[in-house]
């Protein structure tokens, strides 16, 4: 224990992968054999209360250890810093780690450099809730609208969204928050659900998780395509057979496409009356995503877990390309820049429904949608929060659905903390999930 | 030696930096002390040739390490293969890369990883050329259309460049191509310099350096812009009044302004009649770039040197928002990327002027620019190679200007390789030219 002010004195990292490839569990049609894995920080500081922040980037096996290698480069920055200063204007850091311009040649604000410094944001404002001693959408729909604001980084923002607009979405956001947020703490937030979708899956595996998913209380379900348009045309029968037609069944192509296959796709899937085509195309094509929607409406188009940053945010909502924002929590430069794309989208009035899934991006992005939901677009309609039943059991507080509701945190922070044991086991390659694996493999 | 087919059987990398910095030589209003940097690879095969494929990633400093790891990270998939069936088709290479699930979600297709995947194949681009005993420009001007086409990855561009269109432009480009082979061997191909243009020179040797320039037969300049606006006007000012009417001057804000921003502050330099205004904003701002070339015409718009990939430089083309590209052969995924986006722009009709400088990227752009003048776009009107006065007497085969053009390779290869000793040298932090830095600092 210190006696002067707390300081960040460790910045821990580890390259933690779960060997999610051997049941197929989150197979699509770009990605047959994911490895769900987290390149995981924890900032510790010498106060006595005992709080660390915890954050990570999302990656699906392979380079995880090189997104790991990014992180620990920004060691330095971190160390040394005052805790609460830190924690009273995570903006700060996040210029200087955006402004680094050595670094920011690796990107500028994309890959693997700028998910290095979202996982470290990140990990700050987790810490930052728990010394608040509040879940972190709480946090954020308590601020001031003046301190919110002064978390965004305007920066190629101001030609669709002037600070002075998201101030004013900000003052507006206040208005009934204390309501909504009794609404919250009741009935939780929307979700839906792709785990019974997956590539993977045969159609009794497909048939059975629907039927289950709408007697869990899901309105909404999410199926992989993009492999084989004949088989697709048959799962989504097959689906829409067991949910019966109020239910709205999401599909979504991982980027498979060209915009042309895109709309001649998304069509013959029309008589199943799919409700949006998420990833239709390469995450880089605004203009792409914008002709797809205009020639598949009124199916909609969603996107967002692979856009880069709020530049490209923005442009598509500029270019009408997109219905339904589905922001990320571990790709872009953490809650600040998420603040930035909540503030874009309230402003187009186009709703947010969340990527989630992989590992712990669930417990991240709930905290993102009930912050909206309190304090800034004020709704939930047509907003749903994804939701995919894995590896949540190895988080201290894993998310809770209820009636296919994500259930509002109470416990401090951002939900971003792997419990112990499963860190140790799930490094890569010492862990024993990859010991034994590797075992197995040459016995 | 082996007595079988020879095979790549090591990929050396190498953290390779030169302190730049300590001159400001590659100041920038965004960049305001590089390190110039290659994060280097060398692909080594059991032929008793002797021939080795060099190529890297260009960097500022900072994160070369992570960048070498990432190419690190492609070793695997690179040992072991017949060396001669890999030189005859890179795109299959480049197919296994670009198409790896686990990597491609650190991008996909930006970034470090990109960067990594292009360095390696432009490293088995250098080898194709050795072992062909030709400079790389001719082993492309000479290649077969059908070869050339089979080279490039059409994903995500057939909305805008069929397969069919490709093989149209490759054709047509074949006519009088030996006629333009020996125009480009005895007058070289236009450059420009952007040596008297950095922001940490002062006015005077701003106006010695401009002087100079016109008298070494450049037709064009280049200035570095976006700090401060009067001293903009200022530098402008001086520079045309050094070079009179006659002569080019283009001004590069290097990313720093929002769209209002750069509409008025390339305004306010009009007067001084500057050739274009090159990255007035986020290279990812598409419609921001269209936004500011329609409000600044007839001053030209140009960026490509941070745009990540062909879906972006496909995009900027569809939307109007360029009327020069300039693109880069270390960001992007190699010569194979860099042939579509030579394909894209010839079908826009829209001039490519390579950026270059750094560490070798003069020594590479020109074999792009100079396949496309024989036996593409056919022609060199409005186009121009960028040409930086550093660091070129590192490299084994250094580019040669005469008279305001870069002089037409005659080396086997991609002009890549960097002396050994100079490898030696400034590996960091150990080589000497850090060693020694590092004495300084500490002593």
């Amino acid at each position: 224990m210190s006696t002067s002010a707390p300081r960040i004195v460790a910045v821990d990292t580890y390259d933690i992968r779960f060997p999610t490839s051997r049941e197929l569990d989150g197979s699509d049609a770009m990605n047959p054999d994911p490895d769900y894995s987290a390149a995981y920080v924890l900032l510790r500081t010498d106060a006595d209360d005992g709080l660390a922040g915890h954050g990570f980037a999302f990656t699906i096996g392979r380079g995880n250890d090189v997104q790991v290698a990014a992180i620990d480069l920004l060691r330095p920055y971190l160390l040394g810093l005052d805790a609460a200063a830190l924690c009273a204007d995570p903006a700060a850091l996040s210029r200087t780690l955006v402004g680094d311009s050595q670094l920011r040649w690796l990107g500028p604000e994309k890959g693997v450099m700028h998910m290095a410094i979202g996982a470290v944001l990140n990990a700050v404002w987790d810490l930052a809730a728990k010394r608040a001693g509040v879940p972190l959408w709480k946090l954020l729909a308590d601020a001031e609208p003046e301190w919110l604001l002064s978390q965004v980084d305007f920066r190629y923002l101001t030609d669709a969204l002037t600070p002075a607009d998201a101030l004013e979405l900000l003052r507006r956001g206040k208005e009934g928050a204390a309501g909504r947020e009794a609404v919250l703490r009741e009935r939780g937030y929307p979700a839906y659900t792709t785990s019974p979708g997956w590539l993977g899956y045969d159609d009794e595996k497909l048939a059975r998780l629907a039927e289950q998913a709408v007697a869990d209380g899901f309105a909404q379900i999410k199926l992989k395509v993009g492999a084989d348009r004949a088989d697709d045309v048959r799962r989504l029968r097959t689906a829409r057979a067991a949910v019966g037609p109020g239910i709205r069944i999401a599909v979504d192509a991982n980027q498979r496409w060209d915009v042309p296959e895109a709309v001649a796709w998304t069509r013959a899937l029309a008589p199943f009356d799919p409700y949006w085509i998420e990833e239709p195309t390469s995450p880089d094509d605004i203009l792409g995503h914008a002709e797809v929607r205009r020639r598949v409406a009124p199916i909609k188009v969603a996107t967002g877990e692979h856009v880069q940053n709020r530049v490209v945010f923005k442009q598509l909502l500029q270019a009408g390309a997109i219905d339904v924002l589905q922001l990320d929590a571990a790709r872009v430069g953490g809650v600040n820049e998420n603040l930035a794309v909540l503030l874009l989208a309230a402003h187009y009035g186009v709703p947010v429904c969340p990527h989630a899934g992989g590992v712990g991006l669930c417990e991240l992005v709930q905290h993102l949608s009930m912050f909206d939901y309190v304090a800034l677009s004020g709704t939930t309609e047509d907003r749903m929060i994804e939701y995919v039943d894995h590896l949540h059991q190895h988080f201290i507080t894993p998310v809770v659905i209820r009636d296919g509701h994500y259930t509002a945190p109470t416990a401090p922070g951002f939900c971003a903390e792997l419990r112990p044991e499963s860190i140790a086991a799930h490094i890569h390659p010492t862990g024993a999930a990859w010991a034994a694996d590797a075992k197995g493999l040459t016995e």
